[in-house]
């Protein structure tokens, strides 16, 4: 299943397929993006942590749903703002990596530790010419996900769930359970969910 | 449990808990960090492998507690050199992560190899107000911590103890034994014991 | 075993060794990996994707065996381009940490994700002097090393397989496999042998 963003910008006319290297997306997507990426660097990768006001105003500014109290740091990398969704209070911290190809969506409270990947985009390794797959990535609230962890494509991270430091979750994580290791397995509930 | 370190400077009179993006530790220690990191990254960060003593020399103004024989390369990030001990003829690689919120100590001998990330800070999953945890890591003499490993909080890496590539530690690792994998597992004992 | 490479490099006449951080190669090569480094950095680091038949030229200066569809981005990181081989239509995506002690190869149509690590160097920890110890890195035609996994030392990935993201090989992966998990394990075959 490719996501309805993905088959509006992908190069589906052109005759180089990523089998041969070519451009997965559109001349005029990746001129838009480059736009994204050169604004970024030059006004935002580089201010420290209190500046978050101005950083969320510029991903708003690219098409991003982000809530005032959602903290991001400037070494953070959005591949696409347009596909970004944060609630109150969440966070996305130094260095991590949001390589939304499609939508990735934060739930009140949920918080993305520093280096972690969520990762939207794949290849379908059973066609011969390898197309990209994109698959939405939602984190419910009050979920964790750690440091340097990583979030594969299509992957819902139930309430309150945390992915711990490094682990790597391919399927959906179970509401308030903690979950270690790659692959992802649990290891035991979260007392909490009282407070949700 | 919290180290003494963090119960000094974290910032418990603020309003602000994690949970809702606040600081969590005290302006004035948020204030002397960031003095260390633009020094580091200004005097030291760019310096060419032979340029230890250099470093070296630099840490200690800062409070690191290392021999003059400890190797570290200026693409290193100490997160504090206070929390800081090396040992004689210790090495901390390139790109490696000290993430020293609490006390890292590596032991004579002792090898931190490229990208390897020590991580003494993590969060209380089971408290509502998500406080910091920060447990010291010890990574005692003759032990090789491999090229982009993670050393969890708390974790202490027995004597010659090997943790291979990739490897992810969050308990105790015995002695002279080599240990893969995500969760670390012990594979086999390593020989050279006797040359410790 | 050491590859013959290694052993023309390798600073055996030195006095200071590994395990007391001492230099592992010549001066020699060492000033000539430094004007490699330099020219990458200076010259291609950090140049847009469509320069790539630039960075191809740049390596081939530098001895790379590369085919002219090949591909190569800027923020790849390649250790010493004599050591490298790139057949036709093949991959090298950002962010690649390609670690070429010895001899990598990458066969027709294979592709390499972003942040991927082909790491062909380690250190024999049964030996008290922890000498460097490095070994070819074979990745056949059609094969697939997806984001940030990490392909060890001598490992020959076979025609068609696929190392999913995170993945950890250390043995061979056998042809038209798919593999996951740290230490990569076999989770089922790949439709596709026929195209190949």
């Amino acid at each position: 299943m490719r996501s309805r963003f993905a088959d509006t910008v992908l190069d589906t006319a052109g005759e180089q397929l990523p089998r041969f290297g070519g451009a997965t997306f559109t001349l005029r997507f990746r001129l838009m993006r480059l736009t994204w990426v050169i604004c970024w660097f030059v006004l935002a990768a580089w201010t420290p942590s209190p500046c978050n006001h101005w950083r969320v105003w510029l991903l708003r500014c690219f098409g991003a749903r982000v809530h005032s109290t959602a903290v991001i740091r400037g070494s953070a990398r959005i591949w696409w703002p347009a596909n970004l969704a944060m609630g109150q209070h969440t966070s996305m911290g130094p260095g991590v990596l949001c390589y939304n190809v499609a939508d990735v969506t934060l739930g009140d409270f949920s918080i993305v530790s520093q280096r972690a990947h969520l990762c939207t985009g794949t290849h379908d390794v059973d066609d011969k010419d390898f197309p990209l797959v994109s698959l939405p990535i939602t984190i419910q609230a009050n979920a964790w996900i750690a440091a340097e962890a990583f979030v594969g494509p299509g992957v819902l991270v139930g309430e309150g769930a945390v992915l711990g430091a490094r682990a790597v979750a391919a399927r959906a994580l179970a509401p308030w359970t903690i979950y270690v290791g790659n692959p992802a397995k649990p290891i035991r509930r979260r007392r909490g969910g009282e407070f949700a």
